[in-house]
């Protein structure tokens, strides 16, 4: 397996119920990397600023992660979010978004990168995610996410990206943006129609959904008390479900559930503690153990 | 088996993004019986006022249902519901509501359901509730319902009757507001504090939570693109739940899960057509498919 992403490295302040973290690590690339590379070697794709941290840059030290691809801009300022969980913990409210190198051109991928096969576009402007997939020559399977922001304002160039790509992953309220349904199910056969062989929704503590032309499967979230932080869920649940693609040979109804529930279990430590704290502190075993739990409850 | 479900009869208008419909067929009593009616026979007591159109009188005709305890209320009026679902279909927002014969005392209890086993007490005043439950002199599994109107006015009542059963059944809402807790699981498990065995947390679209002393187990709903009248979903669930609990020796964890997806299913048909028509369409048969079919989609 050669699993790429490509996505942000991120400086976050985040407040909950539970309390407020300044300055602490964020971003897609990194949360999704971290729970894809609990299954195999990652390869990851990102630009931060000169001021970025040291414990950002060093985040995958002792991992199976390929950080080759991390650029280090002089001159730019690493990308800084600041979000609140404190209306509602199912909703991060943002309070600042700084773009930084983010807003600049997108991060360079390494030759030794170009045979990835299987490819993770974690949210960013459609044009880049168009761009980095076209630069790569082996892909097998390429999954992309996206946000309302895009879906508003890039409309055609990311019609462009779903008529390229094998899945979709977003929540339900971009979900409702993208198609005009409000029925997921129905908003997902839009998003279908559009070009993707499937789509994931995801739904926070709802769960999550998945359609496809031959597949309706919905999962609940993994029921835990335990809910501190909900940054990087989303990302962490598409690190799980593409880890665990990418040790697969072929993408069978079953295998995509099988995946889903990874995706949802590994969701689950990342919300647990502060920023990346739940995740670093879990092994593989306690995701396997989990899995078998998960799956045990939800067979009846 | 012998279920006895003590509820409501009522006269509803409903608004849906699929139109209107006037005075229909409505009422948790209704949806409870028809739905449990198709696991085995169902005792209903209720009241309707003079007014009672012949269609709700004659609703359980030619099914499974025991109507010995539906009294008709001279010089009283039937109750009365107008929801709206236009802003949101998972929750209806109540336009008007005549409580009439709901208000006045209960509704005795004839001799011939007094060695009742499994009991639901849908929603009503909880001193109604426990009145009826002290009425009951064999009961197995008593499960009642509540609102959130008993849990704001009636909060001492409500906690008696809390003391007094087995199962408590309730929106998510309603949970949050019953114990402060965001967190449905912390909600759950406060519940269970104030007396049953179990809870069973709803959440319309989002599916369902029990939670025991010895389980967590959350369902999403039966995935459909076809929600077209919401309304009578909960009851309907309650009573599919019921209906199948009552054919089973033991509460065992395995049993409760089974139940809750019977419940699951029940509701899908429910919800597929206005008022009553979704769930006359159906057939056990039917049920049974879809259950299985929910079962087999359920394990990866």
């Amino acid at each position: 397996m050669s699993l790429l992403v490509t996505g942000s490295f991120g400086i976050d302040t985040v407040e909950t119920p539970f309390g407020k973290r300044l300055d602490v690590i964020g971003g897609s690339a990194v949360y999704f990397g971290f729970a894809a590379s609990f299954f195999g070697p990652v390869r990851i794709v990102g630009a931060v600023g000169e001021d970025c941290p040291k414990d950002l840059l060093n985040v995958f030290q002792g991992r199976n992660v390929n950080t080759a691809g991390l650029e280090i801009r002089q001159g730019s300022k690493t990308f800084r979010w600041h979000g609140s969980y404190l209306k509602d913990m199912n909703e991060a409210q943002t309070v600042k978004v700084d773009l930084n190198v983010l807003a600049e051109r997108a991060p360079k991928i390494p030759p030794e990168f170009l045979d990835s096969q299987y490819v993770f576009l974690a949210n960013t402007h459609p044009l880049l995610q168009l761009e980095t997939l076209a630069t790569l020559k082996s892909v097998k399977l390429a999954v992309a996410d996206t946000m309302n922001l895009y879906i508003q304002t890039e409309r055609r160039q990311l019609e462009k990206l779903l008529g390229k790509i094998d899945g979709l992953v977003l929540n339900d309220g971009e979900a409702r943006l993208l198609t005009g349904q409000k029925n997921l199910i129905l908003a997902a056969r839009e998003t279908l129609k559009m070009g993707p062989k499937f789509v994931v929704i995801k739904k926070g503590e709802h769960g999550c959904l998945l359609v496809s032309d031959h597949d309706i499967f919905a999962l609940p979230a993994f029921p835990t008390e335990k809910v501190v932080d909900p940054t990087g869920a989303g990302d962490s649940f598409a690190g799980g479900m593409m880890g665990y693609l990418a040790t697969q040979e072929n993408l069978t109804s079953d295998i995509l559930k099988r995946a889903l529930a990874f995706g949802t279990v590994v969701a689950s430590f990342t919300i647990s503690d502060f920023s990346l704290a739940g995740l670093a502190a879990a092994t593989r075993q306690q995701i396997d153990d989990r899995w078998e739990k998960f799956k045990s409850a939800m067979s009846f």
